[in-house]
């Protein structure tokens, strides 16, 4: 029998760490074949260059492809998806893979799907149908739009793609494949994590088996010019709270420099000796390091999903989660030193929540590869209305 | 003041049929700058250069691009989309427009629309929420996703934009813009017209006092293989009609071969006495040609709009149109000689049917340059559940 | 041992002719791995796409890359090649080879040139040298100027190598690679030749064991719209002589449309009953052709290189073969009806010429793989003065 | 009278420097319009946007153009190349420049080379037919071959020109652009060189009126691993001395990373309380450091031409200027400290050196704009033997 080719994109670090138990399971599957195309941030040393790390979890790569124009502003980002389109077409001809698996909403996804769709391959799509109150949610629901298979990972986001006009029969809400990773992570491994600190990191290192905040603030994407505003609102509670503090980098991004810039100048004019910083942390570092911290700070989705699974208190400021469901780990607080502070405050005192699976249970990967498996693809869509 | 720059983006000769009143009325209006991009098949000689016709209507071309890849099949379609990013990101980045305002559903127009929202330039779309059974449907419901002011021809097409999820706010009816330079033409001037057939035609001079047949037959883009067969059919039931039948060739697209080859091989190989090609025909010539036609057959577009709001009779062939709402002038049929044919003879017998204004009543482009004038565009889009 | 990874390029159906016998030589040679790109016009079928007839070689394709953008004219052509490099790079990043063997002076070659250069892979050039009097001479010996290995095919234009500073001990005179193929061809196989007619040419069928002229001009790139003018020209001679006629399409190449529109009318509207036309031929049906013309008429090379090799007469037409070292078996001629006419009538009273070994002996494939094997590219280039 | 137009390319800070001189000649001339592009690093704020800059010297910019794909590796390098052509062609076609002055010998700078070629406008080519031992020599010469006018700065380099087969009536010794500037500037304004140290640079405010060191060191792009260990013997040198030293930041190129890696470690870890970092230099204060300094040490070509002109003493490191043309100010040295280190003594021993003219008496853009105003371009090229 001829094998079904299923294609994984991966475009960040990120990425990698929510698609790894799809593809494994591909992989395991006698009747799919794994293909795997890595690009982008991906690949880029100041992202974390992650093709090491592919090879290492024995998954062979198809094709490296370089595509992110230089200048992080908007006419770059959109030349970046110019250049994926075109380079993707290209992998996509020699391939020839039967599906597409692209993942959420960044922007080369959408230029991804673009070429998957003019070249008749069928594209599922995962973690699509939520909302979340920025550039990124038009991204999310124009993908969508051109996707044939849907993995929601709530009933929330599985009931807006219904509403979208999306045939029923073609969602399949299969929870998050990020908790997927975290489920079979060593969560108590803290050793292993304070010595990424003189691996990987940059500043002193911190004892983390006392009390510890983490944060990661991504720059949002329309609002470039307030992203250094933004970040330094943030940087201010952390200064006002002295309190051992874990600091991640953010992606790549339009508007990253506003962030990073904030970023840099706190560390190289402050050096605060209570802060260490990582550029970016690979998953099995990073679940321990939020499973454990006191309180995960800034406007990761990481901080609704993954913490609300693990119970960690999580402190979401701004409007880059705006519209995502949530679980009581959750205090959201605006772009405002005073109110971050008094907000972290407060979930330390709480400590921890129960475990909550509405974004899923660990069993993401295993059932998108078994419904690709046994779906049939069909390239003519239509709207259900 | 200043004035909102709107600019508007040409890519096929039809693509300035409908949009020539929009321009004109931006242009006329004191509040307005009008841009104009033109690209594409539109300054391709094959498909018919328009820059020289734009010029001709005194509207100036701030850029002309090239970005169709060649191969008309789906991976050069893809490549044009990449390329059309790279290029429109640069032009737009140049000429700083307010707004852009997009047409329809080629596939070109996502990769526009890609391009204007990765660079935060609110979306205008004109013509989006139809369904029509093929690939463009799945790219007009995404571009509408990625779009901040809808212009839909119908009710209906409104209808299933606010289903989309998109604020009510934004969407306005304002009918069909093709209707609009249909107004403003001579629709007796069946003169010129076969006038035409010697200057830009190939085959026999008819007279087209005496009644006469229409046709134009696009592919359809996702059954490649199937669009030689398909105009096989329509071919035989002309051939068995041996009626006057003036046949214009269909627009470029991945697939493109199968339907062109059929008509080429008809006209080399039988060099039918009663059948006069166009390559492609200014509107001009074209609405009196609708106007006073017994029958217009295939798969156009304008068989549903331009015909209904004319009272032309149509026969409209196969899938490309499923899901268009239309008048009474239009049987449908399949993709089969003796069901074409009867269906002819039954609107032949028929003749003219009553107007009808479902598509608009030939003020679309005033409603649209007042609309945008007036309306307050946020980059930041919210879906409305 | 590790074998040393050998890139061929072939971007038309004429480079494959040429590139065939080097091909089957390096894969023949356990010391070396062949790997096979194929674009642009090659794998276009208006241009013959040659993908099958690789295949059919046993060779195997490692890439197959769409670049040409439409509209040959000078922007496309540039932008093709922008398109070519951004392709070939990732090709070459994916495939890794040790050096990349590059042919002759279409725009195309520069830009693979200039990928490889960039990634420092070791260029190999075939064909350089030459002069041409076009733009493609600028192009060719632009090409010398990044290149690490010269394989020219006469002394000549080795000569004029070393003159351009390269290193003496990096050329080597070959011969022409298209004289190999032609030395394993049945040269007196016209039956087949005839049967090519009723295939895959057009126009009446022809008795070619009666005298016949073969016909191949292309346009010429830097005068675009002299083309029709020049074409034309050809055609009232070939018109005035009224001899079975064999008249091959020229490639793709800006400025095509000039030309070929002047053949398409010829075709069309003359209708001429002693001409036969080929889109183009597969080399085994073309040296026949040529080794039984009774004269070649055009600007192609083959009519230099080839039919001096088989002591065919040729008419060679303006300045496209400018400055090409030459056998007696050339009358080079005007643009100008009268002069190419008398031409032809010379050449076939004088009837044919002793071969002649300029242009090689049959033996460059050979040569060139052996040289490839033993060759220590350094990547750092010196000019010797 | 029609003037003509003469577009000018800055993809650098460098760039803008060395053409300024020739922009501000053009556009004073009546017969002369001026079109400037800016593009790739110079608008990257990352090695210094000169948008602004340009700006305020009242030159107006006709097009900006992202062009570059990160990475900083080779294949990105190419990508960027492809991606410039691809772009410079649409800004060519729009803006219709009569002639394209391109300078020196940066990649992309081959790539604009070669879209300007096939779209037959001619090229001045400025910096012309130098030797410097690197891959930017493959292209340069490269470039040689497809320009139409040449304007070297030195006799030697013209030499070399002729000697590539060059028409010597193209062929104008100019001297070098940057000398030009420099005549035009201040150079005893050390006052504003330090004020420029608490605006734009890094680390501790140092003293110059007091003798300092000023330090460029370049990757070397084809020894890409090897730029951190280069860099290092010179920060090993430059610790030994522990004399006041300006280090000024490598431009962006491929292998940036590893000389950029060295320099970084070096200024955060060992922060040195004798060094003064800057990303970039506008040429007003570099060319008072450069007069002022003891010594240049480093790769840079400033080392050898103005610091020549200024009679200031250099120490040039490795290979970078391999071949270039020098006067008595430089003592070349390998990638050793202790080298270096003494060099470096031995210099400042010496104390300045009598100016050398071998590259420039600062009237070259005076001459550039004249021979082009008067030059007739013809796009057709042939080759000297």
């Amino acid at each position: 029998m001829r094998k079904k080719k299923v294609c994984v994109v991966i475009t960040t670090r990120g990425n990698y760490a929510k698609m790894k138990s799809v593809m494994k399971n591909i992989r395991q599957n006698p009747e799919l074949e794994l293909q795997v195309i890595v690009g982008g941030g991906a690949i880029l040393p100041k992202y974390g260059n992650i093709v090491g790390l592919i090879e290492d979890d024995h998954m062979a790569i198809n094709r490296v492809i370089h595509f992110l124009v230089e200048g992080e502003n908007p006419v770059t980002m959109a030349k970046s998806a110019g250049l994926a389109i075109t380079e993707f077409s290209t992998a996509f001809e020699n391939l020839r893979p039967d599906a597409v698996i692209v993942m959420a909403d960044r922007f080369e996804c959408l230029a991804i799907a673009m070429a998957a769709t003019y070249m008749n391959i069928p594209i599922a799509h995962v973690e699509g149908g939520e909302v979340s109150g920025s550039i990124d949610e038009s991204v999310r629901h124009s993908i969508t739009k051109l996707s044939h298979l849907h993995f929601p990972a709530t009933e929330d986001a599985a009931e807006r793609i219904k509403r979208l006009g999306e045939d029923p029969a073609t969602v399949f809400t299969v929870g998050c494949t990020s908790l997927d990773v975290i489920s079979e992570i060593d969560l108590a491994n803290i050793e292993s994590l304070m010595g990424m600190q003189k691996k990987i990191g940059l500043g002193p290192l911190l004892d983390l088996h006392k009390p510890y905040l983490a944060v990661i603030q991504h720059p949002v994407t329309t609002e470039y010019e307030k992203n250094l505003f933004h970040v330094n609102e943030t940087i201010k509670a952390i200064s006002a709270l002295k309190m051992n503090t874990v600091w991640i980098w953010p992606n790549m991004d339009a508007g990253s420099d506003g962030t990073s810039k904030g970023i840099r100048v706190f560390r190289e004019k402050s050096r605060p000796s209570y802060v260490h910083f990582f550029r970016s942390l690979p998953i099995e570092y990073y679940a321990p390091l939020l499973k454990n911290t006191a309180c995960i700070v800034g406007n990761s989705s990481s901080g609704i999903r993954e913490a609300g699974f693990l119970g960690t208190p999580c402190v979401n400021i701004g409007t880059r989660q705006k519209g995502r469901q949530r679980a009581k780990n959750i205090i959201d607080t605006d772009y405002n030193a005073k109110g971050i502070e008094e907000a972290i405050r407060t979930q330390i005192k709480h400590g921890n929540y129960e475990p909550d699976y509405t974004y899923g249970d660990g069993k993401a990967g295993e059932r998108i590869a078994k419904i690709i498996k046994d779906f049939e693809f069909a390239i003519q869509k239509k709207i259900m209305y």
